[in-house]
This record gives C-alpha cells, structure tokens and sequence, in this order.
C-alpha cells in the first residue's frame, strides 16, 4: 500500500537506468576524466548559462556537508531555519565538514526565515570579537522544508544581507527543480542571478537513483571542495556512472517533466482534500508536498480504499505530509484511489448534509 | 587503445546492471530498511559465517576512511605501510574521518609490513604517556599495493601483536576477492577467524559501478560507524541501489568467478612477458596485479601493435604496472594483442639469437 | 575609576602571589611530577571527600571547552542554557574541543534550565536515530550567568534526567566558590553528590592569577582529558606555579573568605541600590553580581562622586551589571564611594520627596 | 641531586616575579586591554624591528600547535624534520589544531633537515591532485632538538623553497635565545628577514614561569590566529600578569643574559668532558644542551659525587644529554660538583696512564 511518505521510496526513471546501460560499454577512464562528465560540465554551463564548478556526491546530506563546509571555518557560524534540513535531520553533516562551525537558528513562517530576521542576526554576530564565532554561510531550502518557495526578489534581499556581512549564500535545493517549477524562473535566475554562491542540487527524490551535485558561482569554495570531497570519499572512480545519471536526468528537460507532474498532482489532491470537513492546511502548498492536519476519523475508511494516509512522524497530532511524486502513467494506484475515495466521500458527505 | 591501467576504468557486470533494472519497479522504504538491503544482510552473514554488520559507501576512499574513523580517536594512532593507499592517494581521509589521528608508517618488503616491525612500533608507540598519541589500529592492505598477498598466518600474528596493544585490526580489503582466490581461503579465515576487526570490502574494482562495503566485526566499532556513516554523507536514501548490486555481485559467487578470471589472465601474462629480453619483475604477481621493469625500448613497436604499455605514473623510470580486469569473452582486444605480439617478438628474438 | 565591570579586573590575592615566590627556589620535577602538584592532590581530595582527577587550566574557556571535549564525542550534543557563558563568549571552545558536537539550547528564567526542560529536550534528541545526534553532556553554570544558583535538589533531578539519557552532567564553577558561600553547602554536597560527573573550578575571578581546575569525578572523561589536556598545549612544563596558586587559593579556605566578602558586598550594594528612584532588579542577587535597571538620569552624578556605573554591553538599554570582587581592605574607593553617593542621594531624595 | 635533565625544572628568574609583584596592585583591563600588554607591543616590535602580532600561550606545545594551525588547513600537510618536538612529543598538538593536517618527515643530520630534502618532498606533496594532500607549512627548530643551529644562509634557502612552494614557514623557537646567542644574530635577522612567517617564541626554559609567545609575521596567519587563541582557550582575562613576565624577560636584554651564562656553561663542561676516556659527542654543541656517550662505568663514582648524569630516556644505550640552565649564582652545586669531579678523575686517570 502506498503511503505518499516521501519522494525517496520512488525507483528511478527509466532514462535513468537505460543511460547506465548506455555507457557501461567499454573503459573509461576514472575519476572524472571521463566523457560523461566532460559532457555534464557542458551541459551544466548551459542549465545555469555560465561556467560553473560541480561535485558529484551520493546524498543530499553530503551535498549540504560538504558545501558548507568549503564555505566556512572551525570557527565560523552557519546560519539557517530552525527547521532547516541540515540541523533537524542530517547527523551534524555541517559541523563534521566544517570541523566544528555553530549552526545559528532562525525563526521565520513556512520555515523559511525572512531578510530582517536574518540582518538582525548577522549583525549581532558581526562584532569582530574574538569571543564571537564570524558569519561564514547562510543557507536556506528552496523549496522549504514545508514546501513553500522564497521568491526571487527576497532571495536577492537575503544575498545582499549575506554578503554584506561577509557570508555567502548556500542554497539546499533538495527539491529544486519543483521550486524552479513553481517560481516559472530559470535556474540562472533563482541562483547566482540572485546572488546564492553555491546550490545543492537535488536529483534523487526526482528520480536519479542516488546521484546529487553541488553546483557553486564561487572560485574560492570551489577550489576547497575539491579536497573535501576526495577527503570525504566523494571522488567517485568510475565517476561516469554518476554523470550519466545527471545527463539523463538534465536531458530534454526530463528533470523539469518529472516534477512539473508531481507538483501538479499536489495541486489536484489538495484540492480534493479541501472538499473534506475536518482537513485544515498547516501550510501553502507551492510543491509536491502537502501539510494538512486530516482528522483521524478517516483513517479506517482510507485503509479500506488502499490509501496509507499516516501522521507525520516528524510533526505531533494529526498533522500529515503527503509528498506526491512522478510516475510514468501517472495513474499509479494509490494516487488514484485516494482521489476516488475523496471524491466518494465527499459526495456521501455532501449528500448526508442536504 | 586498451592501457592496462587500473581495473577502475572497467564498467560493471551485465549481472549488476541487470539488477539494478529488476530492482527498480515500485516503491521501496528508504534509508536500508528495503528487501534488498534485508537480503544483503542475509548474504553476508552466508559469506563470512557469522553476524556482522556493514555499511555501504560509494567509494574505496570512504569505506577506509569512515572504517578508520570509527577505529580510532583523535588523538590516536594508525599504523599502516608507508606505501599504503591511505596514505599515499586518499587526501588525508583517516584524519578527517578521526578528526585529527596520526597515521605511523611502517617499512617492508612487497608492501607488507612484518609482525616484527609492528611491534617495534607499537611498543614504541604504547607508552602510555599523554605526550604520545595512543595506538588504535593497525590497518593492512590485502593483497598488498604491489599485489601480494598476506598469508593467514602472518594476519594472525600481526592481529595477535595489535590487539596485545590495544589496538584494532583493520584490512582495506580493495582487492579483497582476488586475494582470496589466491589463498584458497574463506572470507571468514580471512577475516576474522584470524583476527581482522574491520575490512574493507572492494568491490567496484571488481565490476559493481560505485559500491563498496565496511564489513564490522566488533561491536563497538559498528556503533560509532553508524553515526560517522550518516554525519559524512554515505547514508543513501535510495539504499536499494547499493544493496542489489552486492547482491549480484555475491551471487552464485560471482565475485569469486571475476576475479579468477583477472588472476589468471595475470600468470597468463606474466609468462608471456618472463619470455621478453629487457623485463624485470619488481614482484611477486600474486593477484591481478604484474609489477614490471619493462624496457623502454619495446615502446613504439607495442604502440604499433594497438598496446598501450604506459610507465606507471606513481613510480619512476620504467616500472609498469599491469592490471588485468575481467571482461566476459575474455578475449578483448589488447589482451589479445599483447599476448599476441610478445609471442612474435619473442619467436623473432629467438631466432635472431641462433 | 572603578566601573563594577568584572571580577577578571582585579588582581591576585597577596598569599597566591607569596606562594610563587616560596615555590621558585630550586628545581623542580616538570609536567606535574613535583611537589606542589602533589599536595594539591591531597588537598582536592580533602575538599570534595574523595579521590579525584584534575587538570589545571589558564582559562575559563579552556576549562569548559576540555571538559565538554572529554565527555561528547564529535556526533554528540552538548545541552546548556542558551545564555550559557560556553554559547556566547567561548568563540566555540566545545566545538574545538568535541571536533564538532552540537550546542542545544534551552529557555528558563535567571538563565537556569529547568528539569522539565531538560527532559523533554533530551526525550526529543535520544532518538537513537543516525540521522540525529546523541545526547552526551548537559553543562549548567552554577551560578548561572546571572548570579542565579540552582538549588542542590534542582542539581540532583537534573543529574538524574541527565544520566537517564545517557549523558554526563558538567557544572561551569566560574563562580563555584560563591555559589557555595550562598548554598551553605559544602563542594561535595554540590557536585558529585548530587550527580555532577565533572567540574569547571574557576579561581581566577576569585584572586589566582590565571589558574582554572577541571575536576572530573569519572574515570571515563579523566581518561580522555589527559590526552586533550597535552594536545591543546595546556599540560604546563613548570606546573608548580600553577599548583601552588591553587594551593594557597585552598588553603585555610582562603577562597571561601575572599568570596564571602564580596557576596556580602554585594548584599549592601543591592540593599543600597533599592532605596534609589528608578532603580529595578533584573534578577536574584545570590551572590557577588547585581543586575539592575538604573536610570541614566543619575549618570552625570555618579561620575562626579568617582563611580563609573556602565549600561552592561552585553545587553541593551539601562541593564547593569555590578560585579563585587574581593579587595583586602574591603574599603577600597569605589565601592565606599558608591555607597556614600547612594545614601547622600537617597536622603536627598527623601528630603525633597516631604 | 641535581640531574642536567632539561631546562624546565628550573623557577623562575627573580626579576620575572618581581614584575608579577609590581603589576598586581590596582585593577586592569581583561583580555589583553592592559598597560602591560600594550608595553610589551611595543617592546617586540622594537626586538623584531617591525610591527609584529603576538599571542600569548601558557606552554609550547600551545604555541606551535596553534601555530600551525593557523598557518594551514585540514587538508593540508606541515613538513619538519622527523625528530622535531611538535612530532615526538607534543600528543598531535599540530593535527588537533589544524582538525586533521599532517605532518610529513624529513631526515637529516643534527636534527636539521636540509634545504634539497625539503625541496625534493616539497615537489613530490605539490602534485596539485586532489588525491594528494597540498604544503601549507614548514616548521623547523632553531636549536634544533639536539642543540644544533641553522645558520641564517641555511633559513634562507628553506624560506625560499617553503614560499616556491606556496607553503609558509615556521621555527619552533624553544631555545630561540640561545640560537640568537650562538649566531651572534638579531632576532630580526634570524626571522622575518629570513623568511620566516610565524614564530614560536620559548620563553619558559629561559626562566619565565609558563610564558611563551607565538610572533606573526603575516597577516593572514594573525588574523586565523586569533580565533584560534581564544577558541582554544589561551586567551588570558588577566593578561598583565603574562605580559609583565615577557615584560621582563625582554627588559634590559635579560633574556639574553641568561642564555649567554647557560650556552658558556655547557662550552665549559664539554671541554671538560672531553678530558674524559670514554666519552664521545654525539653532536656539536652550539647551545646549552651537550649530547654525550658517557661510559656506564663513571655512573657510580659520579653518584658519589653529587652528579646525578642519567642516560637520555628518549635514546638508547649510553647517550646523556646534558642541559644547562642559567642559575643567578652560576656556582650552583651541580655544576661546580662535575667540573670538580671531571677535574680530579682525569688528573688521576692521566697519572694512571703515565
């Protein structure tokens, strides 16, 4: 039964895999001197439309390590959301790769954090003193951990803050091709364009099978990244097994196909929910993601129609996450019962009312 | 043309490709908690006749260094050879992973250390002092960096004189199959039975596309490995990719079968170069491996032949090193060629002498 | 002029600096094989009823950041307050110190944690999860930042949820020794009887010259600071001097009657202070710090009477921070002179206020 | 019984503690914001003719250690002579503080390494290759640690290769004054005009009590430096009393002083040594440290004397080192008991002989 619980369950799409089987043939030589990779580096420059440094890694949590740790000191803080990804779920990834910076916590609705809460912060730790750690790195998740996206114009707001503290802009983007998606802008012009100095770019939740890169706009952060991401054992050998995927995946905007479908899908579900009594939105839903408190009431009754709808396990009470995420027919089971059923239900309801 | 530079420019196996498609379809938990990483669990305890436990990271670079970080503390000791891969090629990942371990070469013959010389150092090391950093472990290479292997006796004895110290055991086993081929021995006689606490399990060099396997003896080192596995990075979500290449990769033995077949390609070829005026082996060839001084003077009439016999970069003069790796006809092509080619020059030469 | 601004502003007590003369003469065993190390063996060991390990130290920080080092390990957390000193002024000494464990913060009035606090911080973090860190320390400041003592009751429920979870309990003494003077209780009755694994004994606040102990009542963490203590380079050649400072600081409890003083100074201060129009306590004064409310209306008056009364900077607006510290005559000019202004003004204003 | 063993068992020079007494009374600024420190600013950059940074440390293992923390990164390596102390004995001060840099070792006579190994290790670490760790820093010991001196051409050449190579350069100064002594040099001249980057500057064996300091020539190191100092906890509240001892030292060329009298007195007893059948020099004597092969057989008679000449701990066999250390009296026992001794038995062993 599925269970909507996370884009991770997904298998990987099938131009995915046939690219694997499409460059295993014959030797290449490793480490990333490989044509795969020289045609990723390509590819990448026209997504981003400049010359841009990339590292392959496995996870999202080493794509987050890693760059924040090129771009920080021991002594230096890392500032995010609360509910940021890289503090609530990632084994202290930040603090490893960085040896020891301070993660520095803000508020902010739909976990994200806003320009002023941000200055105030910066400015309170700028003080120069050596009893104080320096502001190295801001990071934000686009989109949020709750699926709800920065515009353009306030990343560019929080860019200039960034900088003029003397920090750069990290950009965890585990799901950013549904927010570029959502936004109807370029990856240009949601990253460097706006002045973020180096992306994490998500693939695997959108249907690589573990590939993510680390995309920087920052000559100094790339040239430490490269040592930590050999030092780490990031350094793939047969690197063009990891590159292929990319190609795939960036190939005929498959990327930007897969999730157009998964964010679209939210969009029908929520609607659907809306029409059941006793389903209140924690919050928006820009993306593939939908937070809504559903009354436990329905549980029984959604088993029975096949659909897994659990709490989140993250979240208290009835609070529920529904990731939604792209299948070839789109027809997949699940999905397609949970519309019927609401739909049946919602009629019962309705009728009942009259 | 075909350089016999290293078994990482070989794609993987048919077999493991294959599984990756036949794992793909539906939906699977994220995070390890999928049937194929429940079977892989299964088969490795199959293969080394006990429980352990393992983690799988995506590069020979990772599994060293996370199996050394969670070995040893920050003000410790690793003792290894002074030509070992963890120190010469693997950017300082021990330390990172140790946050700051010392790593105490040894000398010897082949590559391999003697029980001698690290008991010297050991006891050296062990003085107890807080001026001194403390051994934690002792990590071999098996088959060593120049492709010899350690016998079982002398992995016993040396386990015998590190854990005397306190120390703990650990084999970077890159080449772990072809050594076992070699021995005739299990992986458990390898291993544990004679006291290994932690290994290494290559994989990738023997036809997986990116995975390799910590497999843990020791209880203690298990727990700490799990976290430093998450904290840098090489938890993947999609786990069901790493875990069914294993899985074809230990099926029906596979791995066993590669690896013979890249052993003995090496006798093949070392016979054929012993017949060769002007070559002089720097080695035993225990493995799939040929460590030779060939003359530079065969250079242009191999190149004509479509053999590309390149000096190994890492050494000086005319050292090669030849890596034999396996290909399913076993007939391709500048095997063949070379093969080929020193059997006419060798007839020629012959000639020429009577 | 004298500005109340910290006790690290005065100097050494007279029978400390003696002490250094008396142990110069002669030589001397280095790194704490001498004499005077010896007795403060004993001497420790009599003061808190049982044997136990120490570690001198030159900093406060440096006393916090080893100790935490020595009870956490790098993917571990430390829980404190979040206006604990170690957060905001130690340039993240526990970070260096752990290779990167965690900092968590908690709320709670007068700058103390409460249990209840602490449990449910704990409960959330013990997940047991990779994907989270593990409790390891909780560190309190008695008394806290704010002058605030805990209670030997609160210490005891706090140790017991500590070691529930698995961690150890730290205690920052930076003033340990008023903290005492308030309690009424004696050093055992605070810290290990009541389940504190491992003490910050400040002195240099209270009249060494620079001279801090870690006090470990755990073999564990003594273990591991030995090795942290030399590593960081604060194991010292000539340990004499810094033995016999807290050798005379302990004898015939030369600290308790430097720290009464300046308690009970306080005290007087504070009585003073309430009789002032426009003065508001901030917190408790239970030991030598005052934080107050006062108007900026009297700061042209003050000065003029010879008192350098500051807004802290630490905080905003008309906060103050008065800190008594020990002075031998005890009539030493500002702290006289501030009380003659205090009563001259307060008459003044009852007179007109008829 | 007085035993030659090391410098560190000596107290402190008087006028080092009168200066103690005399900064005490009356209240300071903390951390470094003192009359004393400002005096001892301009006291260094009139020594080291130039602006100099400086960082005040309790022991040298915290001044190199920090040292070359701040002169590299974590992926990087600092290059010494494979005897130099920050190897041998200082627990991985150099690693804790760089978070996981490594030390590479050079051979060479005296404990110096020479200009061509180092340049020729240099080559082979600079590969540019993210498998390889990069040069950051070069430390050398002036002495070294057998009491031998680079002369000033010979820290010139080292400079320049160390800078060819894009590391920087570090003395470990722990007999810095003696070295000056010896070379008849100013501390300028033997530094930065030399090449030298960042200095370890020992004072503690020259009779203050725990004082050394770590001199920056450059910017860059200055500025990691400083968050390194306090982070580590070294930077002092009451900073006066370490300045007034460096205050001290510096004044009246006192330091300079005491270094001439214990380099003169081991001149005096190596020439009487070599009276003695049965004595060898292991190494020149250019400081206040003699490295002698001295029969077993004189141990008892010795012993009767009043010498107590114990072989080295650090060595093997028969080899003593001896080290003198400046007494005000300079007719300390001891001294005055070997001479005598020396004297008498080879007047009687040349009788013998006769």
């Amino acid at each position: 039964m599925y269970s909507f619980d996370s884009d991770n369950v997904v298998g990987a799409h099938p131009a995915v895999l046939q690219a694997l089987i499409d460059c295993n043939s014959g030797k290449a030589a490793a480490y990333g001197q490989d044509e795969q990779t020289r045609q990723l580096q390509t590819r990448l420059n026209e997504v981003f439309e400049r010359e841009v440094w990339f590292f392959l890694v496995p996870t999202g949590t080493a794509a987050n390590g890693l760059a924040l740790g090129a771009m920080s000191t021991s002594y230096s803080t890392i500032t995010c959301h609360r509910k940021a990804h890289i503090i609530t779920t990632e084994c202290g990834a930040p603090e490893f790769y960085s040896s020891g910076a301070r993660l520095i916590l803000l508020e902010g609705e739909y976990q994200k954090f806003s320009t002023s809460a941000l200055q105030s912060s910066l400015k309170e730790q700028a003080s120069g003193s050596v009893h104080h750690l320096t502001p190295a790195a801001v990071s934000l998740t686009q989109a949020s951990e709750c699926g709800v996206c920065y515009q353009v114009s306030e990343l560019e707001d929080i860019a200039e803050a960034t900088h003029r503290f003397g920090a750069k802009l990290h950009m965890d983007g585990a799901r950013f091709s549904n927010a570029l998606d959502r936004l109807g802008v370029t990856p240009a012009e949601m990253t460097w364009k706006a002045g973020v100095d180096c992306l994490s770019l998500g693939s695997t939740k959108n249907r690589t099978l573990n590939a993510e890169a680390i995309i920087v706009f920052d000559r100094v952060i790339a040239e430490k990244a490269r040592f930590l991401h050999k030092r780490a054992g990031h350094l793939f050998s047969k690197m063009r097994f990891m590159s292929a995927q990319l190609n795939a995946y960036l190939k005929n905007d498959l990327w930007m196909h897969n999730v157009k479908a998964a964010n679209e899908a939210a969009q029908t579900v929520r609607a659907a929910l809306s029409k059941l009594d006793g389903v209140k939105f924690a919050h928006p839903t820009d993306i593939n993601e939908i937070f809504a408190h559903v009354s436990q009431k329905y549980a029984p009754a959604l088993a029975k129609a096949g659909v897994n709808l659990r709490p989140w396990p993250s979240a208290r009470g009835d609070l529920h996450r529904l990731v939604l995420s792209f299948e070839d027919d789109h027809q997949y089971d699940p999905f397609r019962n949970l519309l019927h059923w609401i739909a049946s239900h919602s009629e019962t309801a309705e009728r009942q009312s009259l």
